[in-house]
């Protein structure tokens, strides 16, 4: 927490009575993992490879009895495959035919929170500062605080519970760009909104006890509570299929579109990543060699102005003051390419960046179904071996199509979320991007207009 | 003419009866001071210093008595100040009081030519081909052939007479730009015409008898007398002078303006350079990295748009459509982008540039005038040594007054003209830049409506 050279051997500081320990520098947040960057929108920032890392190492993982050889790091689907299901009640996770094929059930109201105002709170006597964010979901209009700590608390929870069925997109974190605490706050919290609005969408997380939680505790006992709960939550890892309920007749095992998804959410991170590459080379433009030469025309135009009304000549004046005030238009025009892409590109980077996270966890959502085709493809001949039976062997095959299902609800959720986003990113993009220009060709109008002709 | 290494000693190609020349390197045009360049716009192309060198070598200035120490490069005004002078009816130069001081008599109607019509000719049985170019005046409407050798030996001639009293701009030559022959002599030709069009709005220029000879000759044989003629032309260097007849009271030699013009011309001239500087920076940029980075965006809505077609998600047509129609536009404005400085920049380049070259004549005409100064001041010290006669001294000091009066008038012309083309050139560039921003803005328009609001 603090910033002191640990002593050889032990890694600890010896203070003795008497001594006077100063401290002079106070971290001013007390998250642990609140790696601060300040590199823009470069092209790695975005870990890649997604949750599956993170929930790989949960318990669940380990209860795999591995009939099968060749797993290691993937999540053993085998765990659930291979037990008969029956979705209880309040879990049950249905899924039915929608106009675009299998979807979630969806409720009749979206869940939505403002993530705001953020203040300053401090811990042992001043020594400890951090950020507290209000959170205020549309259903209740009350706000609850949390800090970052508990958002990435959130984040491990719903992991471990969804990241074999859903992708569960980083928090913004390390991707955090600002020099200036203030700015860096900011940052992060419109961060926190995107991704708390992106969870309070989707149908199955939003509805989930521990996000629920999160949003309406009503005091620090119940939160406590909540908290301890939810993390000896049993239905985690691959468990969480069999509170999947299709209500749709079986899937053949080997129609299988995984490999469809695979290309497309493959082929989508390639594009945006480009987009994201190219985004940040014009923003450096914008806000560097370009805003720097318009401001040298300006000046440019400016100097001849000056050096005109030097002339002495009697018939100046009209002209030199248009050419000022040219000169001073287009540095005006300096500081609005380089405000611009705060207005713009901006929107198009962040919401590119989620992408980029989001797609980044399809490819281990993916691998877990992919593993568990193969279990079943291995099926036959692991009854041979006698080690499974053949009612095991219908089972399997019954919980692979609501597996399927999963992955096709799942994956037209996304669809759907991708086609409203990418087309309101667009229309703000092109809106401002109209405004930008007019803006511009508006002041140099004016500027002509300051000519006469002759 | 032809590249051919010369034989050591005698520098000529011997070639024996019977031997066969090979022509490998045909050159396109006879004139010998046509270097080509690819430069484009870059600081340095107009050769600093102007027209006095050149002037420096001929036969006037060797005239020169030298009665005064310390002249050695400048053109001596002695030969000038000296002698009386009654200015003969038809080569008489006189010069008025108008609104803003000393000025040349400006004729009725404004002299001004069509340089066009660029034709390739050939002599020698097809060995030496060159370009002819139509210039016709407006007086006669009558169109005369001049190939670039002919617009040099006028600019010769033009230097020889006029150049210690009037700044005579470079013929364009060594700025010219183009990889290609046919840009290459279009752009000749406009600067060409620029040339003569600022020759034509010089009352003095225009009326003398070499510029008339130049675009209203008749026939081969009138052109060689006339050239012969102007060749013999005693009426050169300082002696200009001696035509100039200033119908204004006498001027005090204690009150010079030279100072004034002499910080003025080179203020502009710094001002010219910076705005040439700049304006290449921003052609390169608008040709270079912004049309790439204009295409890569467009390039990356296209690529995201051709994924998204692959989703097989039934909602997916609108969007792409749009996202393609969004990277088309871009594309587009890549192409406006990089076309762009063609449409405006280039008009005030080239102004600029026509300015740096007239800007770089002044110091030599200033410096003629400078020396007249110290010529008359230290007259009374000479009349002491009886070299002069006090009679002399009062002939310089009227003489100094004629070339006062003749810089007074030239500066005048030069403001006058300056504001003239600088108010256009302005008007031109923001007409354009206005048009620029206009268009793009009405591109994305009508791109941003192909996208739906949901």
């Amino acid at each position: 927490l603090y910033d002191f050279t640990a002593e050889p051997g032990n890694n600890e500081l010896t203070v003795k009575e008497g001594e006077i320990l100063t401290v002079t520098n106070q971290e001013w947040d007390d998250d642990s993992d609140d790696g601060k960057s300040t590199g823009g929108y470069g092209g790695s920032q975005v870990e890649e490879g997604g949750t599956m890392q993170r929930a790989g190492g949960h318990s669940t993982m380990k209860l795999s009895l591995n009939k099968f050889p060749g797993f290691s790091k993937t999540p053993n689907p085998e765990v659930y495959l291979l037990t008969k299901h029956i979705a209880k009640g309040d879990e049950r996770l249905p899924i039915y035919t929608g106009e675009v094929g299998p979807v979630w059930l969806y409720p009749q109201t979206q869940l939505d929170c403002v993530v705001a105002d953020p203040k300053k709170g401090s811990k042992m006597y001043g020594l400890k500062s951090y950020i507290e964010y209000q959170v205020t979901p549309n259903t209740t209009n009350r706000p609850v605080n949390h800090r970052y700590k508990h958002f990435d608390w959130l984040y491990e929870r719903l992991v471990e519970k969804f990241a074999c069925a859903l992708p569960i997109p980083c928090l913004p974190d390390k991707q955090v760009t600002g020099r200036f605490e203030e700015e860096f706050i900011k940052m992060r919290m419109e961060r926190l909104q995107g991704w708390m609005s992106r969870m309070c969408r989707h149908p199955v997380i939003s509805n989930s006890e521990v996000f629920q939680l999160f949003l309406n505790y009503r005091d620090e006992k119940e939160w406590k509570l909540g908290k301890r709960r939810a993390e000896k939550d049993e239905i985690v890892g691959v468990k969480i299929f069999s509170n999947i309920d299709p209500e749709l007749p079986e899937l053949d095992p080997a129609q299988q579109k995984y490999e469809m998804y695979s290309q497309f959410t493959r082929s989508m991170d390639n594009s945006v990543k480009e987009l994201l590459a190219v985004g940040h080379l014009h923003w450096k433009r914008c806000t560097g060699p370009l805003q720097k030469e318009y401001r040298q025309i300006g000046k440019a135009f400016q100097n001849l102005s000056s050096v005109f009304n030097t002339s002495a000549y009697p018939r100046e004046s009209t002209l030199t003051e248009a050419l000022t005030a040219t000169g001073k238009t287009y540095e005006e025009i300096a500081e609005i390419v380089a405000e611009q892409p705060k207005k713009d590109l901006h929107f198009l980077m962040e919401t590119n960046l989620e992408y980029k996270g989001l797609l980044g966890c399809f490819p281990d959502t993916i691998t877990v179904h992919k593993a568990a085709i193969d279990k079943v493809k291995e099926a036959d001949h692991v009854v041979v071996m006698n080690k499974i039976s053949q009612q095991d062997k219908l089972i399997m095959e019954k919980n692979l199509s609501t597996m399927s299902y999963a992955l096709q609800a799942e994956m037209n959720h996304f669809h759907s979320n991708r086609i409203y986003d990418y087309n309101r990113l667009m229309q703000f993009y092109l809106e401002e991007q109209v405004k930008f220009y007019e803006t511009i060709a508006e002041k140099l109008k004016k500027t002509l207009g300051q000519y006469t002709t002759m």
